[in-house]
């Protein structure tokens, strides 16, 4: 929690190269560059594959046990960043929770506006349980916008009528695509990574015709009645601190099992940066705890209804 | 987590003969009766004493450490209750966070009125201070109007320029005098325990002529920058469920580390009943440890900053 591991990341994320809100195929590339600069440690194994017809790479640490899984949404304003991008945070989660993660490569915008994401989602989650995982063995984790995506996924999933996930963990997840919380404004000046303005650019590509207010894109305005367990991790440095407070509220409101975690001080998916922030190592420690935790419960709730 | 034990939990406290908005004599006597029908383990020790002329009931458990401290505000709508009320819960706490408890006898209203309940937790604040417990050793909890005082006693605490606790827990806070949550209609039907009704009876005999937006009686209002880490935990059945989510709202806006922890139908304070509902038991497992992890953070920082 130093001051200056804080200082320094900011610092850092200030002078990266990406354009969040600027031209798509730079972007992407520039992304990808971050996201895979550090080699991915040795022990990990990424495997290209596809869930229900959708490009997933499915990724194993030493220990971790296939038959629990991670489902993971990456990030990048639903028109940046591929499950490739995701495998190094997917990694660290399938570690710390001792489950094997799948990152799913759902359809981008522009090309696929709203919502060839969400379809994609449930049908790498769907095939997932038609190949015999139980829901109560899944976990749904995402960032940014895999956050909301996944958040959406669960409403989804609970309105089809589809076994749930035991639990889900969001990082900064995008949950309004209007942009219009509190921090959009109050945060900008502290916000290192985003600005609205790009957030907005992303939002109109990935919306098309669909108005923001819509909840299967923005989850702040679903109804959450009946969700699984939802953790929500954020930084207080962040435009999207209000997105993952009003999904807390909302969450609450719903009766849904919600946990809010805020760190102060720290930006946009901090919890990439374990190699160079405490509260990234804390939050993610916290995030397998929830999940392993969630799964447990679930695991033993199934086997109770078993018929006997 | 049983729906059995919620049930039973909701049908007890629906029928108890507490009115929190009625006579205050009588209402004391009933919520001294309802605290206290359950006799404390043989192993708890209460001994009354005073902390900074304030009256205090210090509460030890075995091989609970007497240098760590547990400052404790109990609940009543700032009109009912008493440490020695407390005494079982605050207990329980101790037991789990290894430390000693001390709860404190603030003065109540409408006898005396705001700011009497934050002056004299101050003073006991204050005290241990004075005593060489260091700030770094004591954690701040609190449940009901006594969760909104704890957090009411940080905004004073920070500032009057006196070293602060590592942390403060709180249980279902009432940190809204004005009653003007969205929880206070949309789950009036749902909530066993408490009416707006009553809490504006009892907000009126505190508050005096005092607005109900000062933000030493409702914190949702005060500016909540440079708090210690702030851990707040509420049921999904409880009007004053938006306290604990505006508690948490404004923490985060203002760079506090801040979790919020919402279980689904549970009532006003569920952790009093953690004998009968898992939901307790698990919240007040979390709120030890989220304590016992500060106080290590904050004993290490202290430790690393002694001039060496």
């Amino acid at each position: 929690m130093s001051e200056q591991q804080r200082r320094d990341l900011d610092e850092m994320l200030r002078h990266a190269p990406l354009d969040v809100g600027g031209d798509v195929a730079e972007a992407r590339v520039v992304f990808h560059e971050m996201m895979t600069s550090v080699p991915l440690p040795p022990d990990v194994t990424a495997v290209p594959g596809q869930l229900g017809g959708v490009p997933v790479v499915t990724v194993d640490t030493p220990g971790s046990d296939p038959s629990r899984v991670l489902l993971y949404f990456h990030g990048g304003a639903y028109a940046i960043g591929s499950a490739a991008d995701a495998t190094s945070l997917a990694a660290d989660v399938s570690r710390r929770s001792g489950a094997r993660a799948v990152c799913v490569d759902y359809r981008l915008a522009p090309e696929h506006p709203f919502p060839a994401a969400v379809d994609d989602a449930v049908a790498a989650y769907g095939a997932l349980l038609d190949q015999g995982v139980p829901g109560a063995r899944i976990a749904l984790v995402g960032e940014s916008a895999g956050g909301g995506l996944a958040v959406a996924t669960l409403v989804a999933v609970r309105d089809s009528g589809m076994s749930q996930p035991s639990s889900a963990a969001v990082f900064s997840p995008w949950a309004d695509l209007t942009v219009s919380g509190a921090s959009a404004t109050s945060k900008a000046a502290v916000d290192p990574a985003l600005t609205p303005r790009a957030l907005r650019t992303r939002a109109r590509d990935y919306l098309g015709a669909t108005p923001g207010a819509e909840p299967l894109a923005s989850p702040v305005f679903a109804d959450l009645t009946g969700l699984p367990p939802l953790l929500v991790q954020v930084g207080s440095h962040e435009i999207l601190l209000d997105d993952a407070v009003r999904l807390a509220s909302r969450a609450a409101a719903a009766d849904v099992h919600v946990q809010l975690q805020v760190w102060p001080q720290v930006p946009h998916v901090f919890q990439a940066f374990a190699v160079m922030l405490d509260e990234a190592d804390e939050a993610l420690q916290s995030a397998a705890a929830f999940t392993r935790a969630h799964w447990a419960a679930a695991e033993s709730a199934s086997y109770a209804s078993l018929p006997s």
